[in-house]
């Protein structure tokens, strides 16, 4: 069976977004930053249609995001700023006709819609259940591959609370931001499953990757 | 002039001791794994009067901690246990005849006392005035070398406060503590003017250096 796993990127000080973060700056101050390393990848080049990047460990690193993932989680910040009732079926995320996810996409939201199929191979999937029902339903669109959770940091905390994460990837930027949303706050004794199986870095981050020991 | 610097092992969760410190535990629970990559060098061996550590890049940081270094300033807590009045002259911090520090050492308190010369350069000065005046000691002392905090982090935190610290290297763990003691909790805005100079890695850790961005 495919792992739940998630990949972040965070500040030396330990926040996954930057304060004040809105609509027209989703990262909040600062927090593109901790995103440089990726803009700079042949990966990303790639997922924005453009051609050129960086190859090497940083980009390999990149690769790895989508890898062996047969469906995706996230919070419905994630896939919009629309809070409270959809309006209408106009917001199809961020990412135009086509996101880079091809593959089934599960947003969590306390508010039903029908499901949004894009071009590509990703469908939006709404799910108003709560996290366990998110996996279970992930789960049985992946098969044998793995779930994803793609964010934001405050979903994340919620998988690592209920201890169903297999696996996650830090990647750390030389970067302190100084406030900010903290991706490893108040998540309980969720942590002490885990150990770090790789540790590698360029001049421009550090990857770290966290596996939930065998017991 | 020399610079105010300090080097601090960090937990990836940002945690730089772990939980429920106390005599018999003055790192706290879990604390000793940040300090593993450490303990496996030589220049830690040596330290220790031993023989035999590994040598590379790991090694090669931990050098760095006395590198140009002509004084050490430090808390109270992290010369020794006793609180309050100093009951005669018998502690004389932890780290036996010969410390390894072999500079003048200025550490923070509430309570005077003399100075205590122990063998191999190193003289334990205590100042009461605060760290302003700590530092200014320190500063004398070193000449042109440069003056490390050498711990603990609420020491470190009061010079970053302070807009003092010109350089920190931190040696990023691969390891979660869950909880324990923040390096970068409530230090405002002082990590705004820093920026990377370095960030290498072994298997073992990423050492991440930062400096004070000229102006």
């Amino acid at each position: 069976m495919g792992k739940l796993k998630f990949t972040i990127s965070m500040s030396l000080d330990g926040y996954a977004a930057g304060p004040n973060q809105s609509l027209d700056n989703p990262l909040g101050q600062g927090g593109m930053a901790l995103h440089e390393w990726a803009f700079a990848t042949r990966t990303f080049s790639e997922m924005q249609g453009r051609e050129g990047g960086s190859t090497g460990l940083d980009d390999d690193q990149a690769r790895l995001w989508s890898e062996n993932v047969g469906a995706v989680i996230m919070g419905r910040n994630m896939f919009g700023p629309i809070r409270g009732e959809w309006p209408d079926d106009e917001w199809k995320g961020w990412w135009g006709d086509e996101p880079p996810y091809h593959t089934p996409v599960f947003v969590l939201t306390h508010h039903a819609r029908e499901p949004v199929e894009m071009e590509g191979g990703t469908t939006f999937h709404f799910v108003t259940d709560g996290i366990e029902a998110a996996h279970e339903r992930a789960r049985g669109a992946a098969g044998d591959r793995d779930v994803a959770i793609g964010g934001g940091a405050s979903t994340v905390r919620q998988y690592l609370r209920a201890g169903l994460v297999d696996e996650m990837r830090i990647h750390m930027a030389p970067v302190l931001l100084g406030a900010g949303e903290r991706l490893f706050d108040d998540v309980g004794d969720a942590l002490a499953g885990f150990e770090c199986v790789e540790l590698v870095s360029s001049p421009a981050v550090a990857h770290y990757t966290f596996r939930r020991r065998s017991t």
